[in-house]
């Protein structure tokens, strides 16, 4: 395992959502659930996490509008909310979820260039194909195409936004007031005329800042994990724990170095903190939003992913042995999530509830600052993370936390810079403005 | 002609256009053509016009580059820039173009929708069904829609946009921490399944501060004028002078009667002016204008639309009679534009140029704050406008000309508001807030 240069820093990402990552978030007496379609809310989030100089602050997104009983996260659009948080902030970077099944590339590159043409550079993209039929249902498609021709689309819509946002050379803008306002041979036609897509260009607005916006992506199949390699410039990962963040991370690196590519392409693994100034403080915490859960419905979803009827169970004893993944027939993913929680933290059903309902297959530390900052060193150092995309189970509180406590013990550490240092998000990532 | 009511006002809503309509407008020494790519610039426009109480800003919209060479108008998009622009005022209206023939219904309305709530239910949606080939070109159709399909589309557009927004009942949420977030019963599947869109809903947002976001129009067809009569709220009209207007304003009331309607619908002629505090002063600050248009490139272009050679003619000559309009085999609508100019206003060859350079078929006032309010008030009283959609030849200066100068002069005779009275755009506009 190769040694960190000395001086190389995490990158730190807030997954910006509602009221927090923790489920019962907003039942909290003390969230702010009223607050959920107040932009001044969003912003007031960047600006914490900007004062915690933290790289992106991310908006994930989805076109359906899922569980509007147990909480309800789209009250705002990303990218109209990002332009707004882009005006109450200087330094963050900001980064949106955008379908390449539901839009348009045009739209695409026209939206996140105009974004980040308002933020300065500062701006990022979340390459998803997404998922439910819900969604495919909101946008003229009976049902969710199938997964390859989603990435097969998904590639060819990335290429074409990326040769969008190349259609104007950066100097093509003269504004000769005698003369002509642009150059019209650096203003180009892509002629795009591809499996998917007819788009001649150019896009109706100049390069962006940064030449591309951040590509990111967060794929998990073998072809996602490909289309990252290819384009992303930085991923998000789910990693329950090292091991798991090693294996990614390896196989990642190998996929960007096989497609031939050398940029740094920060790898971030989704982490839920606890913390308090004592463990007991950060447990408590922790027991605290557990506590808002819902017992009966969420017992029942258990029940459901464990395909067992677990409504007689103790709330406060360990959770009972479970049959092993070999024997369990219902969907894997979740089932061996499920299965490693109770074997290595050994936690009683309620706990295990809790912990399903923030980001269960997610990494989660629980401690005070220095704990927790030993452990992200840990993570960093093995070559399981270059930074990490922060899931706090609740919010502002949680960014707080985070920011007060746990990012100056990483300044301390060397571990996280002191100030910013650039000025858009490529920068902050330490990547190279493309030529064009 | 019915009397206006006592007290009844007009509106006044901004046509945010680059740096000014007038086409040579950034080749102005004082331009601010070096910031159109910055939103700061836009939102110090937004906050003029706020501080002249107008009703509204308006963004256009296209989907290609058009002229590089001569100005550009599409620097940034304009959801995104609405949305910083909406943060930098506090009571101004903010109305987009959204196309129906581009966009999907879910995307337009929850874009607009999610603005609605940035921006506390200021919000107007300008229905286009866009007119270029190179338009249809970017978003993979190979040349555009006939007419009759394009308006056969965005009316069953608007219907389903309508159906999202109601697809939230205004108490649906109820944020109850022991028990449910929103009553599911109140969020419900709108199920459209139409000629041109499937979309089963409901939106992923709650309804908008609103309800609806105002629908406008600015169709000048008969299926424009149908659907306008049908949805808008508010039109946007084109008329060179109060004559076309007053025939244009019966048309559209009447078919707005016959729609069975009777919300106010404000009928908004565009209008160009140059405000001086001498008709000379006021003279001066257009042939400044006039003086920055490139002379060849504009007798290039007229001689395309009269279908003459005019590259010889005296620039500082009274413009040679034309054949009328009968005897022309090119396209109608600009050449009796050009005639109705020549023969109302007697132009000198370079005063045609200019004129044809600022929003050609619009009416255009040029005088003192008094007799521009005199005209107006005509216009008003003579219904030909509910108001006017301000097209100011510079910008900013046009603009803090109008601000400053002639709304002082339309509050003393009390035909435009002193402060504002509502808080949204249908209050601005005295709409109601529909019950969903
Ligand atoms: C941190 C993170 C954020 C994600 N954000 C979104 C999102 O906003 N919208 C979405 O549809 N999918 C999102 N996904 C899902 C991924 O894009 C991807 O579809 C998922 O990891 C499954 O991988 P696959 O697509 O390669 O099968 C996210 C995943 C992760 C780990
Ligand atoms: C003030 C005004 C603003 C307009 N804005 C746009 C626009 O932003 N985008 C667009 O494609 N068309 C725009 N149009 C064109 C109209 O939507 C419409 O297509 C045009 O008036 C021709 O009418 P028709 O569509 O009924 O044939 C505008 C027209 C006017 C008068």
């Amino acid at each position: 395992m190769k040694a960190r240069n000395p001086g190389e820093k995490l990158h730190l990402n807030l997954f910006v959502m509602g009221n927090g990552h923790h489920r019962a978030a907003w039942r909290h007496p003390d969230s702010c659930a009223e607050r959920l379609g107040d932009i001044a809310y969003y912003e007031s989030l960047a600006r914490i996490a900007e004062r915690g100089k933290l790289d992106a602050l991310f908006f994930a997104d989805g076109m359906s509008v899922g569980s509007v009983e147990d909480g309800f996260h789209w009250h705002l659009e990303p990218l109209t909310a990002l332009s707004a948080m882009s005006r109450a902030t200087r330094r963050i970077g900001l980064i949106s979820t955008i379908s390449s099944t539901f839009y348009t590339p045009f739209h695409a590159a026209r939206l996140v260039g105009s974004l980040d043409h308002i933020s300065g550079g500062r701006v990022g993209w979340n390459v998803v194909t997404s998922m439910f039929d819900s969604e495919a249902r909101n946008h003229g498609y009976a049902a969710m195409p199938p997964h390859a021709e989603r990435y097969a689309r998904a590639e060819e819509f990335v290429q074409t936004v990326l040769a969008l946002w190349d259609s104007w050379s950066d100097d093509a803008i003269e504004r000769d007031r005698q003369g002509r306002y642009a150059d019209p041979d650096k203003v180009r036609q892509i002629d795009h005329h591809g499996e998917h897509f007819l788009v001649d260009g150019p896009l109706n607005l100049p390069r962006p800042p940064q030449g591309n916006p951040v590509l990111v992506q967060a794929g998990a199949s073998s072809q996602g994990r490909d289309l990252a390699a290819r384009y992303a410039e930085a991923i998000y990962a789910v990693a329950y724990d090292l091991e798991a963040a090693q294996a990614y991370y390896r196989d990642i690196k190998s996929r960007v170095a096989a497609a031939g590519r050398t940029a740094p392409v920060p790898i971030l693994p989704g982490l839920v903190t606890y913390v308090g100034s004592t463990m007991e403080e950060a447990r408590a915490k922790q027991r605290e939003l557990d506590d808002c859960l819902p017992v009966e419905a969420s017992l029942r979803q258990l029940g459901l992913f464990i395909e067992q009827d677990c409504s007689g169970w103790d709330l406060d004893a360990p959770v009972p042995s479970l049959p092993p993944l070999a024997e369990f027939r219902g969907p894997q993913g979740r089932y061996a999530t499920i299965l490693r929680i109770v074997e290595t933290e050994q936690p009683t059903l309620r706990e295990l509830l809790g912990r399903l309902a923030a980001g269960g297959g997610h990494c989660t530390m629980i401690g005070t600052p220095e704990s927790i900052a030993d452990e992200m060193e840990r993570w960093f150092h093995g070559r399981g993370a270059d930074g990490f995309n922060l899931m706090p189970p609740s919010l502002p509180s949680g960014i707080e936390d985070f920011v007060d406590q746990v990012v100056p013990e990483l300044q301390r550490r060397g571990l996280f810079r002191e100030e910013y240092e650039a000025a858009t998000l490529r920068g902050h990532f330490g990547l190279e403005r493309p030529a064009g």
